[in-house]
């Protein structure tokens, strides 16, 4: 059976492992510290591929940042991460074949291949953490647009600029459902910029009335926006991951949204691939050549 | 060369032509006013279909409402046409094989394959008029989603119930993009119910600060829905179309959608196929039996 080494580089760790092309992770994962400069993250690339490329078939990273529709390279700028680190040149890194796709997108796929949307030939997944991710199947292909950057979650909650994205746009879904988008409106709602997550799910568990206000509105804005895709994309499912995921009440979405869609009813689930989706759908896709619709 | 007899239902108005598989109209158009019931538009049907399903290989209907993916049937509630419409059995209709799809999906089409996205892969077209609808190529396919109606323009403008729609929801992009939907924001924004979108553009004309300022946000929430579309499909270009694109201004469109979003820059076209682009659409998809996605 084929092999890949899966190698899942994001802006605070680098993880790597060796997986099959049924998506079970053959070795232990190894995790590492993501170092600042371009020339360390190169050097550790380099010494995982030199341990690991002679037991495998290919190499396959998982990235922060939009990656092109050839799989060779990342797309304009990444967040929070060396900033020369898009110039990678991921090719030269091994003398076997190298595939790379961004991070949402490979967690979508393994979603679509092995998770929660396994039965559904269109599904939109979305990431929610520090920042807001997509990946998106349609007809079981990965959707890619011209660019490679099809599926990014930044279209605007409000349209009169009320407050800015990391993208450098304004009102963009990721600024008002993110972790920090859900803090932000916490600090407007309470006037005080100290509050955290925490402590909002933690109001939310207490049954604190501000927190509880602050935390519905939360789900307003993932209710409003999901409703806009499902009724654009039309997919079966919607999968919900990344760290703020497990405080989303999907019955409630799954209900105020198929309440309110044009489309046929879509299913809201969590995703259930694991906390090394990226890596796994990084192999499958490299391994099994997954289609790319763009 | 092949024919198809090409039939355009719309709520005020049924045409048909015959149209090779090139998509040029071979015949006079042929203009009905739709009637009020569901058996005077089927005795129209038959009428038409009588006197030329002789002369072509098939009958392409282009039809209000979202059709299914297998190209057979209306799936769900129209607008402003007789409400038993959409149980309209149409392949029992002619001897002749026929071919149904959404009037939005087939001005799509047409604009693909012989208008203004003709040189792209991925393309959005929406039309501005009563109502504001939507097709999506992508990868030289329609996108139809699960249940043929992906594409559907009714994503949020605001997240907090400001605005009903015609389809029941709130603050779609179509209540405020619209030509009913210029005309409210007209009545909010003046005080005056009876502002017309003929007043506004005149106003326009004539230099009317207060009829500028009205047209200049309607072109912000044009804006801001395209910006996330522009993120969401990352197409090559976009096509307007409709009654009310006469209107907008493409190059300010253009200029502002390409400095905000993340995705690379996109194209804004006005449409090109023309008038009996819905028709040509259904010919063409009909006659070359264009793929779908979906």
């Amino acid at each position: 059976m084929k092999k890949a080494l899966a190698i899942d580089v994001g802006g605070t760790k680098i993880y790597n492992a060796i997986i099959d092309e049924t998506g079970k992770i053959l070795s232990d994962v190894e995790k590492h510290s993501t170092p600042k400069t371009f020339d360390q993250i190169k050097a550790i690339f380099t010494e995982i591929i030199k341990k690991y490329e002679k037991d495998v078939d290919i190499i396959a990273f998982s990235t922060c940042g939009e990656v092109n529709n050839e799989n060779t390279k990342i797309v304009g700028s990444t967040g929070n991460i060396a900033k020369e680190y898009p110039n990678m040149n991921f090719k030269e890194l091994s003398t076997k074949p190298v595939y790379v796709e961004n991070d949402a997108n490979c967690a979508a796929w393994a979603e679509a291949k092995i998770g929660a949307a396994k039965d559904s030939k269109n599904s939109v997944m979305i990431t929610f953490g520090t920042g807001v991710g997509g990946g998106i199947i349609i007809n079981n292909k990965l959707f890619k647009g011209k660019s490679g950057a099809a599926g990014s979650m930044h279209f605007k909650m409000y349209p009169d600029k009320r407050r800015k994205c990391t993208c450098g746009a304004w009102d963009c879904f990721e600024a008002y459902t993110s972790g920090p988008g859900l803090a932000k409106t916490a600090a407007e709602m309470t006037g005080n910029p100290d509050v955290t997550t925490y402590d909002i799910i933690d109001g939310v568990k207490n049954s604190d009335d501000k927190m509880i206000e602050i935390y519905n509105r939360w789900h307003d804005y993932i209710i409003s926006g999901v409703i806009g895709l499902a009724n654009l994309f039309d997919p079966e499912c919607f999968v919900l991951s990344g760290s703020m995921a497990e405080f989303i009440q999907t019955d409630r979405v799954e209900k105020e949204v198929n309440s309110e869609i044009i489309t046929a009813p879509v299913k809201i689930f969590k995703a259930t691939a694991g906390n090394y989706s990226g890596m796994i759908g990084a192999a499958l896709l490299a391994l099994n050549s997954g289609g790319i619709n763009g």
